[in-house]
Formats: C-alpha cells, structure tokens, sequence
C-alpha cells in the first residue's frame, strides 16, 4: 500500500533501548522507570484480577476512576471536572493525544507544535490531514518565544499543541506562560491539545499549571494525562483525557472506535489507589532527589546544563567538547562508555543538530552514580 | 468542533447493559462472559504485575507473546507467520481493526461491508473519508452472497471487510466461502480486512478458516484477533493483527501513534499461557455445550431461530409473535421479562429492521436456564 506516513521509520527510543540491550549500556535513553512501583498498587492490580474484574470497562472508563480523577484535579488545579461528562480514561495519553488531535483536525487545518516536540504529536496531525506548523523553543532553556507563537497563529490555525513540563527539555511553564497563551488565543476559536503528562514531576516547588485549570482556556482544552507516567508503570498504557463537555463528546466518538475501552483490572486498582493523595503529592519529591543526583554527578563532568526544572529527563550540551552529530555522539556513548542517552535532533521536524543529549533519570541512585562515574570519561 | 461522527451517539452495547443493570435484568446483551476466566490465567497476570514487568514493551509486542501466537496460527491454522515481521500485539481488536483500516484507506476509497455489521468498521472508514459499500447477508441464515459481492466491487473497492464467526449471527465461513473470496479478488489489489475474534469459538465440528490462511489471500489480508474474545478476558482490552510484513509495517506505522504498546504483565502472562494449545483448544467444546442448552431452551419458547454455527452469540425470530420494532421489543423483554437482549436492525446501515434480536450465551448455564424460563413468558 502506499504509505500514509512514509517518513516514519523504527523511533529513536526503540534504537536507542536495543543498542543500549545489546551493548550492556545502562540505559538512560527512552523515558521509563528503572525501579518499581508501589507494591501497594501492584497487590491492587493482582487482587482485582484474580477477583473477576476483567470484563469490558464503561467505554469513558470506570465511574470510580473518573471520579477521582476529578477529585485529584481538584486537589492539585484547584478546579473540579465533571467526572461523567468531562473525564475519559483511554489506553495511554498517547492515545488521549490522537483521540483529541482525530476529533478537531480536518484537512488543511493548521496546528502550531513548538519544538523540540514528543514524536507522536505530527503523525497524529498528518494522519488527520492537517499541516504542523512549528515554532522553535528558545535555546537553550526552551521557554516559549511567544512573539514567534504570535506569528504563526493566522486564519488556519485550528489548534496549538502545548506540553508542560516539557519532554525533552524538562522546561516547566510558569504562570505568565499560560497568561499569555490565554490572551493570545482569546479572541479566536483555537483549541488546545495539552500534554501533560508529567504533570506530577516539578522541582524546586515549581507549580505545575495545567491549562485546563486556567479559567479562560478550559474551554477549549484537551488535558492529556498518563497514569502510567506518575506511577512508574509506563506499560500499563493507561492515561485520560479532560476537556468540556462537548470537546469530550468528540473525543469520545473518536476513542469508542479507536479502542472503545481501556483494561479494568487496573481502572479499579488506580480508582482505589488515588484516594490516597499523598500518593501523587510525593512524588515530585521522589524524582527531585533523582534529579539532583543526576545534576550533582553531571558538573563532575565535562558537560553543560542547566539544571532540568521537571519531568524525568535532563538534557546536556557537549558542543564544547566535540562538533560530531549528536545521533553519532549518542551512539558512541553507548557503544564506548555504555552510557545510552537521546539525541535530542530527533525532536526537531528539520533534524537541528544544537549538540544536546537528553538523559532519562528516572533510575535508581546506584544506576544514576555509576553512569555518572562513565560520563566523567567523556571528553 | 463540527463532529466528524456527528451520528454516532451512545452504543447500542452501552445502552442495553445499563437497562439490564438498572431493570436487574438477566443481562444477554453486549457481547462478554458472565464467569471469569481461567485462575491460572490471573494467577499469571498477578505474578508478572507484581514481579515488575510493569514497562513499556516493545511496540510491536514482547517476541514472546508474538511467537507464541504464530505457533497457535501454525497449529490451527497450518501456516506460521514470521512473528518478527507480521505479528503485532494492539490494546484490542477494535484497535486492530481501525489501525488497518487507517493503514490503507484515503479519501474517496470505497470499502465492502457484509452487513449486518459489528458497529466499529465503519466508523473507521468514515474517519479515513472511505466510503462504506454494504452489501446484505442472507436472510436469515446470513450466509455471503457472493454475486452480491462481485456486484459491489467496482474500480474504487479498496478493500473487503469480512468477519468470521459472525457477529452478530454466528455464521461461520466455509472453506467454499474462503474460495470464492479468493477468486472474486484474485485479479484485484483490493485488501481484506478480517475480523476473526471469534475464531476460537466454533460448533459442530466446523472449522475456523482464516481468511490469512489462504494461500492466494495471505497477501492482502489483516488478520485482527482478541485474546479478551478467547480467554473471557474483553476488559483486557488486548488483540492482535496477523498481516504479510509490507501491510504490517504500514499497520505499525498507524499503532505505533494510536496507542505505542499494550499493557505489558498481560502480555507476559498471555506469552505463557498459550503455550498449553489445550487451552485454546478446548474453548469450543466449552461454548458448544452452552449454545445446546441455549438452543434446547429456546426451543421451548416461541421464538424462531437456528442454532449458532459460531461466536457466543444467537439470534432468533420473533416477526411471527409481534411487529413491534426490534429495538422495542428488546426494551420490553428487559423490562418485563427482565432478560436484555440486542436488537439486529443496528447492526444495518439502514436500521433495516427484520424482528430479530441477538442474546449473547456466554453466561454460567444456571443463568442461561434461568433466562430461558423467562423467555417462555414471551408471546
Ligand atoms: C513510547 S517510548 C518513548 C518514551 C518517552 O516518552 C520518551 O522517551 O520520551
Ligand atoms: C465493545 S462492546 C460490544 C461487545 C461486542 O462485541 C458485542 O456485543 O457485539
């Protein structure tokens, strides 16, 4: 068949994990958890499915998960979704993603995705037949230009991708970000698709500030969440969706045909899970301590960083040390100091090479300092 | 947003399970089982959730579970898919089926649909702006009719939809079906896309013919399975496609967007299971003893039918009794004879209505006896 998506090749994440397999690298390259979860959670999951709760979900998902859902957007956002008409748990926020982009995108609609950007947001605009029109982050802390935002938004503009904080880049939107992307989009009908999927990793009392809770762009927002992100079981595959009512009736003419439901025996363990709120609340301070182990052993290193300000990954500049592309510079690393990291180009539509690396700390301390003690070798 | 379902409104499934709930109705509508599945099976999925196979797993599905299941092709089906290239695991067959669907279809492609019609395919085609061709099964013993078919083919037909087991009537290909199928396509480059979640789940001795089977289909078909539909698992929400590897890498170039990967403890557990063929093995000798009694009770009733070849489903007569519309009936037989059950007109394009309604028999047979004695009451 002639292909819809020709461009598409073997992603960077799954390269990146087999050449670290292979090489007997420690893997710092594709974002997911190298510990466990809460064997609370796990027991959860086990006792659920050993006790028969295995047959399909409510195509919007459980009604106990929806609900406190709600009630964790309201202890964290401060606003409470209507959990039967607002909230939809679908099978990972990648599929939130393309459920949201799939209901509002048609032919020739223009969608504005700042970048470096996740790899599934253009398939799912492509797919859709609408055109991404990108918008370069600020090098190198990745704020938002948002003069540029300004400029790119015209008649077309049917949408703008947001993704707070950010992956690659760790960049966390502060209040006057999300102000002024409210007052640019004021006057217009654009709608907003948010990946929010580290929504719990901030650091240094940084708030997360989801867009949805922001009162003059609800209405026009699609939340993309993950379970599977905050609770360190990225292959569950389980995420949701928040948005108003009738940007949720949409979505969810789009999810019912897409995987009409998501697994049961972990809707209600995540349903009896969440009551506990210290159990998202502690977590920014779980990875925080990763974080600063990781930036910690960075500065013992010949590489340049700031810092990253949430999320699980921490990006690095070595154009000092060497102008080698940085696909190459990760290659080696893994190959000789068996140490996998990300190179950061493949976020970028054009394939910008700024010779920035993006690592993945969400390892245990041990993993984190031994990768450290390799890095010390890179020159 | 303008809807780009704007007809799509809450499932007949939803609709007739909520009644059932709400009346206290013996619920022998939407299509799950009312007992639980295999405790070695949970006892699997327990162990690797708690164990820590909770990441990301390939996106293609863990080798494992994709060799195991070529091996359970080889065995009931004679042929032994490359499991690296041609097997893909996918959060269910909805999903399966709309990832091939989007993999092939473009604006203005014209698809076969046999109808009466599970209710995702079209929806699928929709959104890729294809155009459904229906084509009616026979009444009322819903067998092809195959000049129908050929009628339908014209120089747009991009692909074939085909779903066998049946849903909802239980008819079950014969190899001759197979054949002529094969035939009517050989000079074309028109694609199948075959539904086979029921492929387990035959009577009488018939056997299953994938359509993948076909020595001169193998080419251009999408094989969708499920593992909920088999295992009495449908919350799981975990399915597959069998398809020659150039089809496969358009197939994963859509899912690798639509949900990445599926839930990764099932897939360990689902790997190990099907590693005892007896245990699908037996699934139909399992079900067949439920559609005799189904059958032996619904003799006692009024209402006209032939038994199932296939599926879990059986769908019978009622025009002689009453002309009310089928989906009246079916709202008067949950609420005064407390048994819920599908009416057939939705699963028509026209909601062509022949007084016919589905009961699903995957139910413990105290429940099945129990709602056939209510059935008697019906007249
Ligand atoms: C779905 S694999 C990619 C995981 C991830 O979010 C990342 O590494 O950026
Ligand atoms: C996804 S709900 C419908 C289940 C089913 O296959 C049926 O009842 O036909």
């Amino acid at each position: 068949p002639v292909s819809k998506l020709p461009h598409i090749g073997t992603t960077i994440f799954t390269i990146m994990s087999k050449m670290a397999t292979d090489e007997g690298a420690i893997n710092l390259s594709q974002g997911f958890p190298g510990f466990g979860a809460d064997p609370v959670l796990l027991e959860l999951v086990a006792n659920y499915t050993k006790n028969g709760f295995n047959q399909y979900s409510p195509m919007s998902g459980i009604p106990g998960l929806r609900a406190v859902l709600a009630e964790k957007t309201k202890i964290t956002q401060g606003y409470l979704p209507n959990s039967e008409d607002e909230v939809t748990i679908v099978s990972g926020a990648t599929e939130a993603i393309f459920c949201a982009v799939t209901a509002i995108i048609e032919e020739g609609d223009e969608v504005i995705v700042l970048e470096p950007a996740y790899d599934s947001y253009e398939p799912a605009i492509t797919l859709n037949k609408g055109i991404p029109i990108y918008v370069p982050l600020n090098p190198f802390d990745f704020s938002v230009d948002w003069d540029k935002v300004k400029d790119a938004i015209g008649p077309k503009t049917k949408a703008i991708m947001t993704n707070s904080p950010h992956n690659p880049s760790g960049y966390v939107w502060t209040k006057e970000d999300v102000d002024t992307l409210a007052e640019l989009v004021q006057e217009t009908r654009i709608y907003i698709i948010s990946d929010e999927v580290y929504e719990h990793i901030t650091f240094d009392n940084r708030p997360h500030f989801s867009l949805g809770a922001h009162q003059d762009l609800r209405d026009r927002t699609f939340v993309c969440g993950s379970f599977g992100k905050t609770f360190h079981v990225t292959g569950w595959k389980i995420g949701y969706c928040i948005a108003p009512k009738p940007l949720t009736l949409e979505f969810r003419r789009i999810h019912q045909y897409v995987t009409f439901s998501t697994v049961t025996p972990i809707q209600f363990a995540l349903a009896e899970y969440l009551e506990v709120p210290d159990r998202y609340l502690s977590i920014p301070a779980f990875y925080e301590r990763k974080r600063n182990v990781f930036a910690e052993g960075l500065k013992q290193t010949e590489l340049e960083f700031v810092p990253s300000q949430g999320s699980f990954f921490q990006v690095a500049r070595y154009g000092h040390l060497s102008k080698i592309s940085d696909r190459l510079l990760a290659e080696r690393m893994t190959k000789e100091l068996k140490v996998a990291c990300i190179p950061v180009s493949v976020f970028y539509s054009t394939k910008k090479d700024d010779h920035l690396i993006r690592f993945c700390f969400a390892k245990e301390e041990s993993e984190l300092q031994e990768a450290l003690e390799r890095l010390k070798n890179l020159q």
